[in-house]
């Protein structure tokens, strides 16, 4: 099944994508997947949703799941790129956390002040969502507690990032987040995962080089706190950041980013300083 | 004036405590404070509450905002303490994340998994909640978005805090920092800030010590992303924390941390490890 929140007249709303992929029924009575996520059968109501058809032509996406509670982001995941970098391989994830006002739509353009558009960066990411109330669960089970995967830019002020030892200043600028379009329920690990700047690719992997599985971040941050429905965990990214280029590359005015996992869709953002 | 959640046999409920300072009033409608701040007219609101009137004696105090839409920290901010262990003074604020499922009542036992209880630490801070949504504001018009102030104790799992370099996964744990037990909307800078195991002190220190007042906080955040009314800063420890005595101190099993700001009150939090 693939949802997604759209921005219509009246609103947003949570809708389910048809087979065909170029039309969506809204699932009436939930303004966004924030709203659906906290139904305990949420899944059979997506499944049953009957409520007008909409055009995918031409949609406007909100952040797929606009409202989340808490966005626990990883450091450090992708194995390959540690073991270039010539690392050992994390004991323990590295945890960091965004706000969701940092989130926008998939499509939306990243309005950036001009104080913070030094050393922009991308970052490309797999995102995936908690679909029931998760704390100390165990590895083995944790696949239970997704509800689906989706994209991420986790789009960096890297002067801002490492003004202190603590990255979240970096990571949580207004509505810089290109998050969406879909959220995806039966995705598998193992495609490829890339970063494109106004085309040229900048990072390219796959997903199953995590070394933190989702299963294994459900299970080690639910042993932390709890994981409430709807929340996100954004996994890491791989090489290929502009930062650790040589010379660095930072996104200009002007410039788009697009995210892409294929089976989870794209993200494409341009970004105005102004 | 002095507000505060307190749980009553139906739910919880938003009150204001009033000037005998052993009754309260219910603000009607608004289960919590959270849902109170959410109001632009929350300070009348408030004021003219007239819903029942409840004892404070042995009254059930919930965390003073129990769903603030984020927690945003601020670490190394008493110059003092900074200055005694040879640091220059920071010339940005550390911000880190702590979310919303840490917090527990300002007198509630703290429960921890016997995995996670190796370093518990305390760390006395001030508190403030945000009372009107800013963004992009300047310092000097900051104090106009503080709705109040209040008492948190940061409790810290050191081991966890430094087993990677992001602290926030030794700052999250469930129910684990107490947060009260008012919020008293007229505090001003200066008081005696002070942490006690067990009745020992600690950590003692004065408010205004603060290298980033909440003002200039107010202005830094909320020039990264808006803050919106119930969000929460905290503001920083000062000396005298348990990991870094010689030798190094931990809360054990049954011992009780209170965590006092004069013109605040105190919170009082036994830790069970279990």
């Amino acid at each position: 099944m693939k949802l997604a929140t759209l921005r219509l007249a009246g609103g947003t709303a949570a809708v389910r994508v048809n087979a065909d992929n170029r039309t969506a029924t809204v699932v009436v009575g939930h303004p966004d997947l924030s709203s659906l996520l906290d139904q305990a059968d949420w899944r059979t109501i997506a499944a049953q949703a009957d409520g007008a058809t909409i055009s995918l032509d031409d949609a406007d996406y909100a952040p797929v799941v606009p409202r989340p509670g808490k966005i626990v982001c990883v450091g450090l995941n992708y194995a390959t790129h540690i073991k270039e970098m010539g690392r050992e391989l994390p004991q323990y994830p590295t945890l960091f956390a965004k706000w969701a006002e940092a989130l926008t739509g998939p499509y939306d353009d990243v309005i950036v002040p001009e104080y913070a558009a030094a050393e922009l960066d991308w970052e490309a990411e797999l995102a995936f969502v908690i679909g029931r109330q998760a704390y100390q669960v165990p590895e083995a089970e944790a696949i239970d507690y997704i509800a689906g995967y989706s994209v991420i830019n986790d789009y960096t002020m890297r002067d801002y990032q490492y003004r202190t030892l603590q990255w979240d200043q970096g990571k949580n600028f207004e509505k810089t987040s290109g998050f969406g379009p879909f959220l995806v329920t039966d995705y598998q690990l193992g495609t490829t995962i890339e970063a494109r700047l106004d085309g040229e690719v900048m990072q390219h992997a796959s997903t199953d080089d995590l070394v933190f599985t989702p299963a294994a971040l459900v299970s080690y941050i639910s042993h932390i706190v709890t994981l409430q429905p709807g929340d996100v965990v954004i996994t890491g990214t791989t090489g290929g950041v502009g930062h650790a280029r040589k010379p660095p590359r930072h996104i200009g005015n002007g410039q788009t980013v697009e995210v892409s996992i294929d089976g989870l869709g794209t993200v494409r953002n341009r970004t105005i300083v102004k």
